[in-house]
């Protein structure tokens, strides 16, 4: 995958790329995604559960678990510089997000074939059970770069 | 469907759901989703696609275009009064999300079978095109009623 | 959507598109799926649940459910005479395929954007419920036509 | 996750659990899936690109390759002789199977939350290149055993 560059060097890439991303990014700021961690084809992310992301049943609206697993397969997908939107997205909600609590998003790679990249996402409660899984498709337009 | 109730007694009591499910529901409110119209089995939401909900490449994080689709579901499925969360949600992205839009979500019954109910619900931009098309999995929460 | 021809003229190339598919395609009647009808943007297929379609668990094989929608699909989707391949699919299994029953399935187009067209197709027991709900996307192979 | 066993003893009874499935399963059979290996939590299965699974575009038909992933899923969910049916699942077609070619499925678990269970399923090509991304939700029948 890397080849040509050694893991250090992808890596460092990546660590560029996701911060010229983050700087970008008012989404993940505006919904509390921090950026816990990235490499080459990887990246975990973390979020609090707060009041306000509370749904008409009182716990975490989908849409926020949701929206840390696909920051978290944006910032694994670009990691090589390469620019990558998302396409197709599936989520299973297995436990509620509950107020208070602190999500772990850990994307990976599974898959880069050609214009498209396979990407599964675990989202689970920190030092606890998973709350989500989601598996994404993102396509990479040709070749623009992030830096 | 609606057995032993007419259509408008059906539309009455989902009107009546959804006012006290939108009372609760502090995430659909913080992420500006308003609710358009409800009736027994379908909801139609709004959205305006605001600044601090870009992405790192400056369109809509597909996270808030999810969540509108998610909150249409979530009023459709509660619709007859029985508790449903969801359970399985997949989501196509076919073109961006654009700053200062209106997003409008429309979603449907396509199936209610036992414990599980399926929804389709599609993402236009008003007067527009699609933005996103989503199908989701609801679980019924035993008897369990919302009013 | 048929800007520049009657349905009538849409409906009969998508038949024309159809008798050529189902001529080339091994697959779907080594399945036993026929075509039952066809048109613009749509198809509806039926497929008989025989002993050797079993699972372990004496009911039909998710793979033959999931053919029969994708059969569908790939019908509705070519119906305009553009070569369209399955990219991304999901499935819900609502209630086991029975032996001796006859499923239908029934594709209908929700959203043709450029390059990316998506199906809606739901699974049923003929005169009886639903089975399978079954939401995929096509992608349109440049010019390439079918007839 | 085998308190209370070694892992040689969950692989042997994965072992037992698998040789009596397949012994019934006879759309596996019939689709010529072989097991190729099982363990707790996992399960590798083959099957071989036959003329007769060719669509109209004269590659592998998209419902062999699922019913390939969606057998790996069961043998890998069912593995710990707990009664498992899939629910949802979505895949990604990458790229075609093609004739002749041997495609074998890899299945794994990320998830178990009570009732249901995850997995993550990739298809590839024997030496090859990867041909689908497979994930899926089951749900376990109460206390149900195989064996």
């Amino acid at each position: 995958m890397d080849a040509g560059q050694t893991t250090g060097a992808a890596d460092a890439l990546a660590r560029r790329v996701a911060d010229a991303m983050y700087a970008q990014d008012d989404a993940s700021r505006t919904l509390g995604i921090r950026l816990e961690a990235v490499g080459a084809g990887w990246a975990r992310m973390s979020m609090p559960v707060t009041e306000e992301m509370l749904n008409g049943h009182r716990v975490c609206h989908g849409g926020y678990i949701f929206s840390l697993a696909d920051s978290a397969m944006a910032f694994a997908s670009n990691s090589r510089n390469r620019v990558s939107v998302a396409q197709f997205c599936s989520i299973t909600f297995l436990r509620p997000g509950r107020p208070g609590r602190l999500l772990l998003a850990e994307a990976r790679e599974q898959a880069d074939a050609g214009r498209t990249g396979m990407y599964a996402v675990e989202v689970c409660e920190k030092d606890g059970e998973t709350v989500a899984v989601f598996s994404g498709a993102v396509r990479r337009l040709g070749d623009r770069t992030i830096v």
